[in-house]
C-alpha cells in the first residue's frame, strides 16, 4: 500500500475561509486581522474583552526523549484536538511557529503529518504572518542603537568588550556566528567581536512568548540586559531607550495566529523560542487567549518531557499562572525499540524484548509528569510496522507504572483514530485530581534550583560547576534575580548530558558549563553542553532544490 | 490658522475596506489576498488573466532638484490620482514601499501629506506586507550558500577575496558596513572581509522590481553575479543553485500591494529600490497591473527628473516595454528660491527675484523630459507661504520655455485642489503627442551610454574616468553585457556631481570613479561619487521616542 505523503495530505485539505474558523470560537470578523484568506491575527481589543471569562481545561503533550525513528508529538497535539472535536468538545490547539531557515537547510517544515496536520503548510513554515521577520528586526534596531550609542560618545560608558547583545537572522548562515563589526575606520565605529545567533534563540523571542499584553511585552524589553561597564554594572534595554520602538516593531507579532486543521478545527500558531537556552513553548497570549474561547486547549512543549515538560511547568505555567489539567505523553514502539538498542535500519522487524529493554524511558517520564502533580496518560503513536505483540508490550509496561498507554492512529485516520485517547483526555481533565505543583519554590537559590531540577528529572547523582558558575549565580541573587527560575540547557537525546546515554540512565553527573541571565524573559540559563545558536547549512543544502513547479505550488520544502 | 499633521489627517481617514477598493477595479474578492482590513496583495492568476487587455494611460511623476524646502513629489503623485478621479476618469496610483530602516533613524515615513496621502500610513512605514523581510531573507540565503559552497570544499573554486555578493538588513546600523564573517576556528569556515548593506540596495530589490513573473524573477535571480573565480571568470546565483528557493521566498512579495487614499481611490505601493545604485521605481508588475486596470495610472520615479525620470525612461520603461503618455515636472516656489540662493530660514519672505534666479533648474528639466518625446506639465505644489507674484513668476517662467505651469493645493484641498492640473493631464495623455524615444540605443557603448546622459541630461562637458573603468566596461561588453543600459549613481542635489551646484550649472564634467555590474537587475551601474549603501544612526535616532501611545497608535514615526 502506497501512502501520500504529508504535503500530498495537506494540498488536498478541503480549508474553511479563516473568518469561518474564527466563528466557530466566537470571533468577529472585525477582529481577525486577515493574512490571506487562511490565516489571521486576532485583535488586541478582543483579546482584552475576554478577561473575565472562565478558562478552559489545559491539556500539555509532551514526549519520551526524541530518537531518529520520530515520536510524533506534534502530530498527536493536532489529532487530539481533532479528537476532542469529534467527541463533542470544543477544542483549540496551541502549537509553535516553525522557523525559516533550518527549512533552508534539512528537508523540514511541516506542521503534524498524515491526517494529523495544521494548514497552510507552506505558508507557515515560509514567512507566515511575519512575526519571525518582526522579532529579527526588533532584535537588530537594540544592536544598532547599542553601536550607535558607543559611536555618538558613549554616554553610558559601555564596556565595548562587555556588549552580550549580539544580532540575529533567521537563516542557518555559519560564517555570521563569529564576527568582527564596525570595520573600515572612523565613519564606521570601534571595531569589536560579536556574532549572529539565529532568530529563534533571540531574548525577543522568548520574551514575546511570556508576555501577558503589549505594556508587560515593553517593561520586559526594557529589562534586558545588553552589556556591561567596566566595574560590570548593567546596561539595560531601557537606558538604551529601545524598548519603546522595539515595542511598536513587534505590535502585530504580539498577536496570535489563528489557523485551522485538516478538518477545519481551530489552531493557534504562535511564538517559537527555542527548547535550550529557551523554554520551547508558544506563546503565552495564545494559550491564554485559546483558554479563555475553548473548553479545551491542547498544547505542547519541545523535545522530550525532561526539558520540554519541565520548562512547561516551571517555566511558562510558574511566571503566567496557568494549571494543567493532564498530561498527554507520546511514544512509539519504534521509539521504544531504538531506547532498547535497536539501530534504525533494523526497525522493521518485530522485537518485542527490545521494546521491553526500551521502556523505562517511558517510565522515568511518566513519573516526571506526575512529580508535578498533574494526571498522565501515555499515546502510542502508532506505525504501520509496529505489531501487536510490541504494543501490547508498550500497554503492560505502562500498566505496570500505574498508568495508561492507548494506541493512537490519527496519522492514518484523523480524528477517528484518536477517540479513545479523547475520552480518556477529559477523563482525567475533569477528574479534577490535578494539583499542580512545579518542582522548586521561587525563593530557592538558583544552584540548588538547578540541582533540584536536576535530582527530580534528570535522575542524576549531582550537579558539577566551577567556582565562577556558583560566584555568578550569587552575584545575581545579590542583584536581585535570585526568585528566577532556571532555564536547562542540555541535550535532548538523554535524560543525562550525554546523548549516547539512552533508555533511563544512573550514575551520572550533570556539570554546568555555563550560566546566562536572561532578565527580560525572566529565566537564568544553566548551559550543560554544546549548545548551538546559529546553525550551518549542510552540504547539500535543501535550499538547492526548493522551488516553485509549474503550478506555483513549493516543492522540495518537505 | 493651525494645520493638522499628516498622521493627524492620516488617522482620521474613513477607510473603505480593502475588499471594496479591489472591487472598484473589478478584482474579485478570492483574487485579493488581505494583509488585515486595509491592505491586499493580488493574484498571480488575475494578473494574468489580463493579458489581454488594453492598457490604460501612463503619467509620470517628476520633480527639479530635491532641496531642503521640499518639493512634495509623492504628495502630487497622491493629489494627481485623486484628481483624476474627481473629474470621473478611472485612475490608480504607483508609488514605491517606504524602506523600515531609516524611520528609526530620522523621523520619516508618510507616503504623501496633507490631504494628499495614501493610508494605512503605520503599517506602510513598519512591516507593511513584508515584502522587505522576504527580500532580506532571499539576500540573505544566497550569501549563506555562497560561504557555504566555500566551506564544504569550494568546487566552484570560488575566489574568497573576490565574493561581491554581500549581505543585507533593513536597518541603518553603520557597524554592519564593513565586517569580518566566518572567524571563531574551523567549524565556522575560512575568514574574510565583508559587510552589509540596506534591503533597499540589493539587487534582489532591483529584480523584483523589473521582473515581469515569476519566471522572470527565477532567470533574473539566477544571471546575479555573486564572484569570481581566480581567473575573474563570473560565478552566478544559478551555479549555487539559489535561484529556486530565493523565488519561493519572494513568490508573495512578487505581488502588487493595494491599498488607498484618503479619498479611498486605489494604489498600487510596491517595491523600493535605491535610487542611487538602483532605478529608484516601483514594481513594473504593479505598473503593468495598473495599466490594464485603470484608464490612467500616476506613478512617479526617485529623486529629481535629472535622476528618477531618466531611469524610468532609459532603464524601467526600456526594459518593460512602457511608453509614458505624459510627465508632470513638480516644483515649488520655496525650492526655486533656494535654487536662487535664499537660504532655508529666509524662505518665509517674498521674494520674486530669488524665484525667477532658480528657474533655471526647473527650464533645464523641462528641456529634458522633452527630449524624451513625451508632453509635460509643470506642477507648482503650493505652499501657504507662497505670494501670487512669486507664482506667477514661476509660471512665467514656464510658459517662456514652451510649457505650462498650473499651481496645486491638493495638500491643503485633496482632489478638489488639483483639478485644473487633473484636465491638463488628461489633455496631453490624450493628445497623442507622446511619442517615446529613450536617450540611447541598446546597441552603443557602455562607456558612450554614460557619455550621451552626461550630456543629454546633465549637459556636462564630459565624462572622465580612468583605464581600469573603461577596461572593465569593455570586458562586460566582450562578456555580452554591452546591450545593457546603465544606471547612474550620482548626488540627487545638482545636475552635476556636486552637491552645491544649485540651478543648472555648465562647464563641468562628470568623473566615473567605478562601475558595477548588476546582471540580474539588467544594468551597468556607474558610480559618479560617494554612494552610501548602509546609513547609519543619527546621535538621537528617532527610535528613542517611537513608542505605542495609551490608544495603542504609534507616536513619533512622523
Amino acid at each position: 500500500m502506497a501512502y501520500k505523503t504529508d504535503i500530498e495530505i495537506a494540498r488536498e485539505a478541503k480549508k474553511r475561509p479563516i473568518m469561518e474558523i474564527g466563528a466557530k470560537l466566537g470571533i468577529p470578523s472585525e477582529h481577525l486581522l486577515p493574512y490571506g484568506h487562511d490565516k489571521a491575527k486576532v485583535s488586541q481589543p478582543f483579546i482584552a474583552s475576554l478577561a473575565d471569562r472562565k478558562n478552559g481545561k489545559l491539556v500539555l503533550v509532551t514526549a519520551i526523549n526524541p530518537t531518529p525513528a520520530g515520536e510524533g508529538k506534534t502530530t498527536t497535539t493536532v489529532g487530539l484536538g481533532d479528537g476532542l472535536n469529534r467527541i463533542g468538545k470544543n477544542a483549540v490547539i496551541c502549537i509553535r511557529e516553525a522557523s525559516l531557515g533550518p527549512n533552508f537547510g534539512m528537508k523540514g517544515g511541516a506542521a503534524g503529518g498524515g491526517y494529523a496536520q495544521v494548514v497552510p503548510m507552506e505558508e507557515m513554515n515560509l514567512h507566515f504572518t511575519g512575526d519571525f521577520h518582526a522579532i529579527t528586526s526588533a532584535h537588530n534596531l537594540l544592536s544598532a542603537m547599542i553601536d550607535n550609542h558607543i559611536y555618538w560618545g558613549n554616554e553610558l560608558d559601555i564596556d565595548a568588550r562587555r556588549v552580550v547583545w549580539r544580532r540575529v537572522m533567521d537563516m542557518n548562515d555559519r560564517a555570521l556566528r563569529d564576527v568582527v563589526v564596525n570595520l573600515g575606520g572612523v565613519a564606521n565605529g570601534f571595531p569589536r567581536q560579536t556574532g549572529f545567533d539565529i532568530t529563534v534563540a533571540s531574548e525577543v523571542m522568548a520574551i514575546l512568548c511570556l508576555s501577558n499584553d503589549l505594556e508587560d511585552l515593553q517593561k520586559r524589553l526594557g529589562d534586558i540586559v545588553v552589556a556591561y561597564r567596566r566595574d560590570k554594572s548593567p546596561i539595560y534595554c531601557r537606558d538604551i531607550k529601545a524598548d519603546g520602538a522595539m515595542t511598536v516593531l513587534l505590535k502585530d507579532a504580539m498577536q496570535p495566529n489563528l489557523v485551522q486543521t485538516l478538518e477545519n478545527n481551530p489552531a493557534f500558531v504562535h511564538g517559537g523560542p527555542f527548547a535550550n537556552i529557551a523554554h520551547g513553548c508558544n506563546s503565552v497570549i495564545a494559550t491564554k487567549t485559546a483558554l479563555k474561547l475553548a473548553d479545551y486547549v491542547v498544547t505542547e512543549a519541545g523535545f522530550g518531557a525532561d526539558l520540554g515538560a519541565e520548562k512547561f511547568m516551571n517555566i511558562k505555567c510558574r511566571k503566567a499562572g496557568l494549571a494543567p489539567d493532564a498530561v498527554v505523553l507520546v511514544a512509539t514502539v519504534r521509539a521504544m525499540k531504538m531506547n532498547g538498542g535497536v539501530a534504525k535500519a533494523d526497525l522493521g522487524a518485530e522485537n518485542v524484548e527490545a521494546v521491553q529493554k526500551g521502556c523505562p524511558n517511558l517510565g522515568r517520564h511518566i513519573g516526571n509528569v506526575k512529580s508535578f502533580g498533574v494526571p498522565v496518560v501515555v499515546a502510542i503513536n502508532h506505525f504501520v510496522t509496529d505489531t501487536d505483540a510490541e504494543v501490547q508490550a508498550v500497554k503492560d509496561y505502562v500498566a505496570s507504572q500505574g498508568s495508561e498507554a492507548i494506541l493512537c492512529k490519527h496519522w492514518a485516520h484523523g480524528s477517528a483514530g484518536v477517540e479513545e485517547l479523547s475520552h480518556k483526555v477529559v477523563e482525567l481533565a475533569e477528574s479534577g485530581a490535578a494539583n499542580f505543583t512545579p518542582s522548586y519554590p521561587d525563593d530557592m537559590p538558583l544552584m540548588k534550583k538547578i540541582e533540584t531540577i536536576a535530582a527530580k528529572i534528570y535522575h542524576a547523582d549531582g550537579v558539577i560547576a566551577d567556582n565562577a558558575v556558583h560566584a555568578q549565580l550569587q552575584a545575581w541573587e545579590e542583584a536581585g534575580y535570585g526568585h528566577l527560575p532556571v532555564c536547562m540547557a542540555k541535550t535532548q537525546y538523554s535524560f543525562s548530558t550525554d546523548p549516547n546515554l539512552r533508555g533511563a540512565p544512573t550514575g551520572f553527573s550533570v556539570p554546568v558549563r555555563e550560566v546566562r541571565l536572561s532578565a527580560g524573559a525572566g529565566f537564568i540559563v544553566a548551559i550543560c553542553g554544546e549548545i548551538m545558536t546559529m546553525p550551518g547549512l549542510p552540504r547539500m543544502p535543501s535550499a538547492e532544490v526548493i522551488r516553485l513547479n509549474a503550478d506555483g505550488d513549493v516543492e522540495g520544502l518537505f
